[in-house]
């Protein structure tokens, strides 16, 4: 069968639907345009060029054998006829063309097509405040902006860098700042917490306190309002709340993606923006197909639309078009929001919804948190890892699943392993408990993390373990003076004698060792209590013990380890 | 509910099951017996203990809180009457009473219980050769052995140590012996490679040549005959093919369940053993419960019954039962096989079935061998990724899963997600091609190795990726004179010149790039033509190439990647 299949955009989704079509069908005439001068590049990979791991920017355009995917490549080695600086206009579905201009001299011309792929992408959102067209204001979603951010860096035109939004790029282009370069780097988030799209506030403010120990600093509840300039280029950042210098600024508050091509052609669209595509990635018109930032996608927890532009995303549904393109019967049934990012020490991870969109979606979800470790105790070289379960109360369905840790390769373990069941199937807290992930000493506890993370849920979800969150916990402390609680700790002496010493008769160390001896003497029953632990495990089992006395009691979630990784531990 | 519950066995799932029943049940009596000085200690981790990661053996027996957990922990941290030095004789199910002996001074008494656990473990196989209960000759599988070998190696009495059995005890004390304490080590396997029931046959020459390079020796397709001695201790061990020096000898040839108690009471066992559950760990006596390695389980894959004693499933059916027993409803439906292992700088994992396990349980499977990477290809310390995916040719069903890498934490994140899959679904390759798993460029490619081992094999079922094996290929190469096989390198020149230049007329080295000039010229058609490129990727283009030009050929698996991690590179 021969086809004339035409692609719009050559970064990730385009390049990938092209090369499968033509394997597929080497009788094909397979055309790619692109409006821009880079082609098949990893976006994804843009922060770590700029700070210093990938040396070449050209490390992020070449193959793993070194070799430069531009438009020659394609032509030569994967028979795709790729044309850069060619930008589509409209779409006319009838004739079956696409009429595109020459970015350089603008001429314009009509390209003919059996099957037409849109692989748009997204354009970064920048908000309407005055300044944001001043110089060294960029979104660094293309190379162009990523070598221009690089070398102002490297000319130490940059002493201060704001970074305008919490999400992954901008945490991970504040990493690359302050690591490499030894930029002052302060991130502005307009809501309450860091990657609040993806993950608690717990986790939250563990990763917050990373960027921290790097010398980043991290603004929650600020919103920028100007950027002044001076000799065109940007030179302070005005928030509700201060004024910072800013040499260099940095959007990263989302993408939107480039459907208007369709839209204007008729194809349907989501309301908000975002080509509607069925499982097999086509859009309203059969011949049309689409997918990557482009397209909006079907979340298979909550059934609703979603928009996840991810590069591995793209990929993915790269291939599943140029199966189907060239007649195949590829599908793609939809996502559960998988991600994982790299900060400074700390790696966090997760999939499936968050407890704020398991509520939007009508779950009577809540969010569990624990910590454990990466391997058996006993080996050496173990560390801290901290998960949280989102769970649907009353049919103890898994919804989503969150880590952190400095140890990224270890929650990320955890985390394909629930993304890949909520992939399949509909998990329960049972199913998490009983997840057959491998075990060896190296790798993991005989009981896993995750086996545990399904257990504490299911503690907490059948009302057995009354459970309160880090920040309740500090709260209760902050305010002991007006509440009266009663702090018991759980540890080893060493551990909680001298915050004992420090706050007497407000905090007792009362190591579970000890507790059938000096329990009933020395837990007062007229005032409430809150247990903490090292990592919540020895206060549960406290309080079931206090529960036969008839002392109902609240314990932390996480204990001090999870204080620790926040930053707390020094209010107690 | 006040019940009297009695758990036979102290070590993994009794200690598990009791712990849990008394937190659900604090009203209960929960009795622990074990017949050993030990309990509830870490056996998987003895190999780490005689390798000095773990430098006391007390640490296997210790909580993260750095207690020891004996008879004392449990009675009063547990609240548990743990009873060490006392064996199970027999169980009166009609009197509910079990008869118990005091293995230190033969004292017999009957304890009673209203729900029993047997939780009695396994034994390891001894087979019945002369010699076989010499002095220094032990399976490893308790404490007591784990120090024993331990003291004989820091007296420097061992120079030469023999493993016999290539399974996972048996290569983690092979590396323990080799690496801590210098011994020259031989591993024994009567089967044609190492990890048989885990690994397929390349990756496991991978694992193979992991372990040479630290001066194990590895002999399979052997047998051993006896185990000759010199004062009572064994010095030699006589196989079908030679005679070797050995002052220690460990077999590791499996373990068999200790259900015979639970068979003399007429509970329903499995005719070679192994007590018969249903999902709720109850045994044929609905008052009976039993897990860990005295039981028998589903496997999910092929609904077989299958034998799987691993300490990690051990404590999550202990979980299980210990709800049950205390009147909850939690169950354990079955399992897919999940492990890994440490190897010398390898680490290997697997789940599911493997080749032979899938044709002998009737599907019409294949194994799809790839390599990649474990991050982006761009990201600096990437490494290299072995994946296998076993596969029913007909239904595209995926059934199993196993890798290998320097990377332990990457084959096993892969190997969760596909174990998780297969736990709670049915997953094909268009699951595995789509499975979306984390990505970062410092944790993964864009298209993520696990969605490539899908691709590939999914190109390889559809017939249009003509595949060998490393094994095929090297058998075609080491023929090619009475063959005449015509070999075609598609690499970079400067890998594929050198072998063309030692073997002209047979090996041509033509880059990919190079392809439409020389192709035509240069590539007989008469004669059958093998490919190979770096990881398999090029060379099936070129296979595609090819086949457009009329010209069939065969691509080699994995590459010259894989030849190299197989120690195959020397040959060409």
């Amino acid at each position: 069968m021969s086809l004339n299949i035409l692609v719009i955009g050559g970064v990730a989704l385009g390049p990938k639907a092209a090369a499968r079509a033509k394997r597929l069908l080497p009788d094909s005439t397979i055309t790619m345009i692109d409006q821009g001068e880079y082609i098949s590049y990893g976006g994804c990979g843009i922060p770590y060029f700029v700070g210093g791991d990938v040396p070449q920017m050209n490390g992020l355009r070449t193959t793993n054998a070194g070799v430069v995917r531009d438009e020659a490549f394609f032509r030569e080695l994967k028979g795709v006829n790729a044309i850069c600086h060619t930008r589509a206009l409209s779409i006319d579905r009838r004739g079956k063309t696409v009429t595109v201009e020459d970015t350089k001299t603008g001429e314009q011309r009509q390209l003919a097509y059996d099957k037409l792929v849109i692989a748009t992408g997204s354009s970064p959102r920048i908000p309407p405040i005055p300044g944001h067209d001043l110089k060294n204001v960029t979104s660094v979603t293309c190379l162009e902006a990523a070598q221009a951010v690089q070398q102002q860096c490297a000319a130490s035109k940059v002493s201060h860098a704001v970074i305008i939004g919490a999400g992954f790029i901008g945490l991970e282009m504040a990493v690359a700042l302050a690591d490499m370069w030894g930029i002052k780097v302060t991130v502005i988030e307009m809501l309450d917490h860091i990657l609040p799209a993806q993950l608690c506030k717990n986790f939250s403010k563990m990763a917050q306190y990373d960027l921290e120990k790097l010398g980043v600093t991290v603004l929650t509840g600020e919103t920028v309002k100007e950027l002044k300039g001076k000799d065109g280029a940007v030179c302070q950042v005005i928030t509700d709340k201060r004024v910072l210098d800013a040499e260099e600024v940095i959007f990263s508050i989302g993408v939107t993606p480039n459907s208007k091509i369709a839209s204007d052609a008729g194809i349907a669209c989501h309301p908000r923006g975002g080509i509607l595509v069925n499982s097999h990635m086509q859009t309203s018109d059969p011949d049309i197909y689409a997918g990557g930032d482009v397209v909006v996608v079907r979340n298979l927890i909550s059934g609703d639309l979603s928009y996840l532009p991810l590069g591995s995303m793209a990929n993915r549904q790269g291939r599943v078009i140029g199966t189907n393109v060239a007649g195949g019967d590829a599908t793609f049934e939809g996502v559960v929001g998988s991600w994982c990012v790299k900060l400074n020490k700390m790696h966090a991870s997760g999939a499936g919804l968050t407890l704020h969109q398991a509520r939007m979606a009508g779950f009577d979800a809540i969010e569990v948190c624990m910590e454990g470790t990466d391997k058996a105790h006993f080996y050496p070289g173990h560390t801290n890892v901290s998960l949280a379960v989102i769970v649907d109360r009353k049919s103890q369905r898994v919804l989503g699943i969150q880590g952190i840790s400095d140890n990224g390769e270890a929650v990320k373990a955890r985390t394909d392993a629930v993304a890949a069941m909520l992939q399949i199937g509909k998990p329960t807290l049972n199913d998490l408990s009983n997840l057959e992930v491998c075990y060896a000493p190296p790798f993991a506890s005989a009981m896993d993390v995750i086996n545990a993370a399904g257990n504490v849920a299911e503690n907490v979800v059948s009302g057995r373990h009354h459970y309160i969150s880090p920040d309740d916990f500090v709260e209760l402390w902050e305010k002991r003076d007006e509440n009266h609680y009663f702090f018991v700790d759980a540890r080893p002496p060493k551990a909680g004698k001298p915050i004992e010493a420090r706050h007497p008769g407000q905090y007792l160390s009362l190591p579970m060792e000890e507790f059938n001896e000096r329990a009933a003497r020395e837990i007062p029953t007229d005032r409430p209590v809150a247990l903490i632990c090292n990592t919540g495990t020895r206060a549960y089992e406290m309080q079931l013990k206090l529960r036969e006395m008839g002392i109902e009691t609240v314990n932390s979630a996480g204990g001090h380890t999870a204080l620790r990784k926040r930053g707390d531990e020094e209010k107690f």
